[in-house]
Order: C-alpha cells, then structure tokens, then sequence
C-alpha cells in the first residue's frame, strides 16, 4: 500500500563556522569613507550543496546582533541552533536539499569577521574606534567578495530581514548582473529620524559607560552596562506592545505584591533584564556603534535623480515581505519601498503578514510567512536553473 | 461705532512659587507603602481668585517633569513662562478671570515639594534612596493636604496631561466627594508591558552611571550622563514618528555629507542631546526613579470588583481627551478608560484630537483642544458655581 509522504522538514545537522582571510593578495576593501582594508576576515557557514553551474546559491544576510551561524548545531549535544533554522534545511523554505545556502558574519561585526575588536595588523592591537566606518555597501562588498572566492557568479536570491533586507536591497542595486532575486523582509529603504534617534540613544547609553573609555576597553572590563541598556530599549522596539501585553501584561515576577522598592516587581522588566545581560555576554559594544551608524548612513534612493540611476540596471525580482505589527520597521516602509520600485517597472511582489510578534516575527515559526518565502523561492529556482539541482531526488521533489 | 471685542487672552503675569510645611502636627503623611513622612514642603503656585464660597478652585496636576510653575513668568524679564501656559490666564480654558487655578509641585518631586533630594529631617542629611517608595495615591493625597489647607472642600475640577492625568483620576476615586470634575488628558488607566519596560531601562540607565553611587550622589557629580539617555529615550516616546518625520527627516546637522566619525550626523540626534543635556540640570535623577515607579504601580482598576467598589461613590463629571498620534499613552488607552466609566455608569466624556505631536500634543498649542478643554469648563463652572464668580465681569462673561 502507497500512502504520501508528507514533506520532508529537517535540520542541517551539526555545522561548523568556516574562515577564509580576503583581500590578502591584490588592490585592499574599499570602504565608502575613503579608508580601505586589508586582510580582511570572513567567518561563514554554508548549507546544501553547490550544484554543478554555481547557479542555486542563496545568500543569508543577517541583522544586527546575528552571525553567521544561521542554521544547525556545532556539535550534536548544542542546545542551540543556528539564528534562522527554523527557515533553512530540508524542506524549509531555504530548501537545503535544493539551494546552495551561505551566511557570513557581516563586516564589522565580532563573530569571526574583521570588525573593531580584530587586530589590527599596523599596531598588533584591537581596532578599537580606529576602526574605519562602515557603510551597508562595504559589508556588501565584502560578501561579494566571499561569493567570488566560492566560485559563484550570480546568486540565485539573496535574503535578510531587518537590516539583512536592506543589505539585500543594497546587493541587487549595487551588483545587478549577480543578483536573480532579492527578498527584503521586515524591512526598510531607509531609517526615519525615529529609528536614527532610537539608535543615537543606544550609542550615547554606551558611550557613557566608563568602561568604554573611547573604545578602547579589550585588556579591562566591558562598557556592559551601557550595551545593556541599549539592547534592552532595542528590544523594546522589536516586539509589539500587544505581544509584549500578551505575553507579560502587568504580571508580577516571582511576588504577589509590589517590593515597594527598586528591585524588578514586574515579569517584563526580569525578561529585559535577562535580554541584556545574555547579550553583553556575545557582543561587542564597538560592534553595535558601528553597525547601527551604518544603519543610519543606509539611504540608497535619497532622490528621484538617484533612484533611476540605481536602477535602471536592475533586472532580477524582488519580494518585499513585513508584518502588521512591526513598529520598528512598519509595514508602511515596505510600501513605500514597493512603491518606488514598481514606480521605477521592477518585478516586485509585496506581502504583509498578521502577526502579534512585532519586529522580530521574521525570526519566528511564522507559517505563512514560510509558505510564501518557500513558494517564491521554488517558482524562482525553477525559472533560474532549469532544474540544476545538486542531487536528482532534490530537483524531484521540486518538479 | 461699536465693534465686537474679540476674547481676551492673556497671561497671568508676574508669580511666585510659594511654600507651605504641611503634617508639621498632628498626624504624619500616610503613605500606601506603609512608611509615613513628616513635616511634608509643597512648593505651590496659584493664579486668578477664590471666590466667596470657594467653589471656584480648579488643580492642574503636573507631569513626570513638570513642577507648580504652570503659568505666567517669576519676573518680568523671566524669557520663559511656565508649562502649561498656554492653557492658564485670563480667557484662556483654565480662565483665570473666573476660576482659581492651583499646582503644586508633586510629592517626590524636585522642584521645592520634599523628595529624595530633601533633608531627612533625621539624618541631617538628602534621603536618597532611604525616601519611602511612594504612589501616585500618596502624591494626591499630599494635594489634598494642601487643598485642605487653602480652605477649599470641594475643587470645581482637577486636571492633568499624562501622569497628571492619572492624578485626575485619582482624585475623583479617592475624594470623590471633594471632586466635582476630573479632566484626564493624553492618559491611561494603567501602564502597559510596554510602557513598564521603556520605564525599567530608564531607571537602568540611571542606576548604571558610576555617579549613580545607590542615590547618594549630591555632595558630589550626579549621574548625568544616565540621566541623559533616560530622558532622550523618554523624549522619542513623548513625540509621533510624524512629528519627527516632519521636524527633522533625514536632515543633517550643520553638514552637507556624512561625518563618517560617531558626531551627531543628523539634526534629530542633536535635538535629542540638547534635550539630554538641559534636562539633567533641572532635574533630579533618584525622583525620575521613584516617579517612574510611582506610574509602574499605578493600576486602580485591577479587577471588575475593585472597580465597581472605587467607582460606586464617585458623582463627578469626567472629561477624558486624547491625541490620535500619542503613542506613549494611545487614544486606546483613553478609551479603555471611558469604556470601564461607562459600564460603571459614569458621567463620562470623551474626546480624540487630530495632532500629529503625539504625546506632547497636551502642552502645545492645540486650538481644537484648548477649545474643548475651554466649553468643559465653563458649563460645568455654570453649573456647579452658579455664576458665582470673583469678579463681576468674569461671571458676564461666562453668563
């Protein structure tokens, strides 16, 4: 007796984190502020396998505190999984048994990739603010420089939410010919003066923490104080106020009665508690003054003029996905964005999601918002590859 | 030839703040954590007149950052004049000609009420962190205390924006016969998760600068720079992102390109310090701890019996008002508020306002709201006074 199968949904398994050093032979990383950079680090990992003309690579761009460990465990007994894992392995919409699957920690980012805590090779200690700026187009460029180094020409798609959509924004606008798709999610063309002064708080909170002492802290003890602070109001602005009623409402922790003190009497302010002080622990604070200045910067059409510049050469797809209760990112940015590319005859789709989960619902199980992701993916693969895939039950499956 | 007069508006002048030691006999001040205070300062501004049988007296309850300076200038080249000026004078809705408008500084303030930056009377020296934890219930009865004083046993209202709506609203459920009308302005019957959490990074801001020293700063530098970003942060929440959009977009700051350096690049971050930097020489950071706390355990309708019981006796009329753009305390919340009167029979008005200030929009010139604010007044001081008024022609005018 037949019976279906139903579809088959499964990790990567245990990964690990790769390192390759760029940028060691030959003309150094341009960066938009006119400094350049070299050697340059990239710690990546990648999922699937690459099939035979390069052509099913997709690129994971992630947001501010992510890294390249999007998917899987390190070791069989990792309690934790990757930042993305929910979307990435087989049969998840990153399908691994179709897609070639790669993401790298972003420059100037402090897991693995070159950024203001690596040494810098002139004077044998951490960058420190000596660091030079960094815009969303150099991290771009450098994962352009990974894809070249791995033998891929043109990318399938390239994905992120957040500012990992802004990133894939930027790929398809700066590298047109090697960009077949771009997925923008929970995403923005630009941050409004809101999101600019939400971050100049999170910078100045740092700033002010005597540890910093003008970035230059690696030998003593960490600003966490002030990086504590700007996560925790950070995430505030990644959840939903009804999720954040839903979930902690005006619950008391651990009492029933107010402590009439300074100690955490509410079941939220133990949540944000417990967010900043996990995060200190695996980021770096000059890490987090860089990226979300290069957030600030990210601005790729300031006018009509430039806008029709920057895309006239753009011909792969792009889907643009948000969700209704996003406060960081409304769901009106994303309009705005389809706006102006269809204004400007680009293959956009647009999708708006119900969700309670704010912000970060790209981050979570999301089932229509997967099925989408999945389904523009599949039709994508198909058109791009003509059924290339790297193993036959693969291309199968997707036939 | 006669011509119509257009309404007179004007200021109430040249004032003083005055003092009074209150429970300096008899009986301490009460508070609801259990601990009591005494002699208790109230720093305390009035304008306009009592009338004959003091059935004109109208409370202004001010804000997290306000104090008893609510209307006119300490001297006659005084550049600023108190804030909520605008709303208080001859002609104006709290219509000095006819009413007799009383604020005082909040208890645990830091504008001449006692507060951690008080002598205990005990120690000889600034309570700190040794002042009791206090309620927004203490802080109205401490008004109380000073209404007593004044020889008024019923106020013709009590009104207030934000926090000090809340006090509006406490004090027609605690002396809801010394309370003919409650005016709740761009308020909320409770804080949400969400208000809690912005609150708890607040006062972690504060208690994480090194000057912070557990509160006992004053001999020496204060915790400013905490303060600051406690206050920038507060600030993004007391304004729409409209309102920024509007007022500063992207517009940078004194600059044509990007400083590529961690200046402020954006006009909205040097709005922002500005506001950082003049708040923190006015204002005392443990009272922006124990008033933040005081809004967290603010809740006087936790459940439907407790309501029932605290609204059963209330006879007042209640004005509740709010700005379509306030986000920090949405229309919602206000209607929350009107939904939980109503079903308990209450006299209850209410009233949504167009702005696109959020939050802040109660203290700025808002035409349609100050004409409302202005019709309430009047048919209820008609009405409750029986033309009764200080002066003859203030009560013409009115009639």
């Amino acid at each position: 007796m037949e019976t279906e199968t139903p579809p088959r949904t499964g990790s990567v398994g245990v990964v690990q984190t790769q390192h390759v050093e760029l940028f060691r032979d030959g003309p150094p990383l341009s960066l938009d502020c006119g400094a350049t950079l070299a050697p340059v680090r990239v710690a990546f990992e990648t999922y699937g396998r690459l099939n035979a003309d390069a052509s099913n690579a997709v690129l994971i761009c992630h947001a501010l505190s992510g890294n390249a460990h999007a998917a899987g465990r390190h070791a069989e007994d990792d309690p934790k999984t990757g930042w993305w894992d929910n979307t990435i392995g087989p049969g998840k919409p990153f399908d691994t048994d179709h897609y070639f699957v790669i993401c790298c920690n972003n420059l100037g980012g402090c897991d693995g990739t070159t950024g203001p805590s690596s040494i810098d090779p002139k004077t044998g200690r951490p960058f420190g603010l000596t660091f030079p700026m960094i815009t969303l187009g150099d991290m771009v460029r450098l994962q352009k420089a990974l894809v070249d180094h791995l033998g891929i020409r043109r990318l399938m798609a390239v994905a992120g939410g957040s500012m990992g959509g802004m990133m894939a924004l930027q790929w398809i606008l700066d590298y047109p010919d090697a960009t077949a798709a771009s997925i923008v999610i929970a995403s923005t063309p630009r941050l409004t003066a809101q999101n600019i002064a939400f971050n100049a708080v999170a910078r100045q909170a740092i700033m002010a923490d005597p540890h910093f002492n003008n970035g230059n802290y690696y030998d003593g003890p960490r600003p966490e104080n002030g990086l504590a602070v700007a996560r925790m109001m950070a995430h505030i602005t990644y959840l939903s106020e009804q999720g954040l009623h839903e979930k902690f409402g005006r619950r008391l922790q651990n009492r029933e009665t107010f402590s009439f003190g300074f100690e955490n009497d509410f079941a939220v302010e133990s949540y944000l508690s417990h967010q900043g002080s996990a995060f200190v622990k695996k980021f770096d604070a000059n890490t987090y003054l860089y990226i979300t200045k290069a957030m600030d910067y990210f601005d790729p059409f300031p006018d009509p003029e430039t806008t029709a510049q920057r895309l006239k050469r753009v011909t792969g797809k792009i889907m643009v996905m948000s969700f209704d209760s996003d406060w960081r990112f409304d769901t009106s940015r994303s309009k705005e964005l389809v706006k102006i590319l269809n204004w400007h005859r680009q293959q956009v789709s647009f999708e708006n999601f119900s969700s309670t989960h704010g912000h970060d619902a790209f981050l979570l199980d999301a089932p229509l918002f997967h099925q989408s992701l999945a389904s523009f993916l599949k039709r994508h693969y198909i058109e791009t590859t003509r059924g290339n895939s790297p193993t036959a039950a693969g291309s199968a499956d997707v036939a």
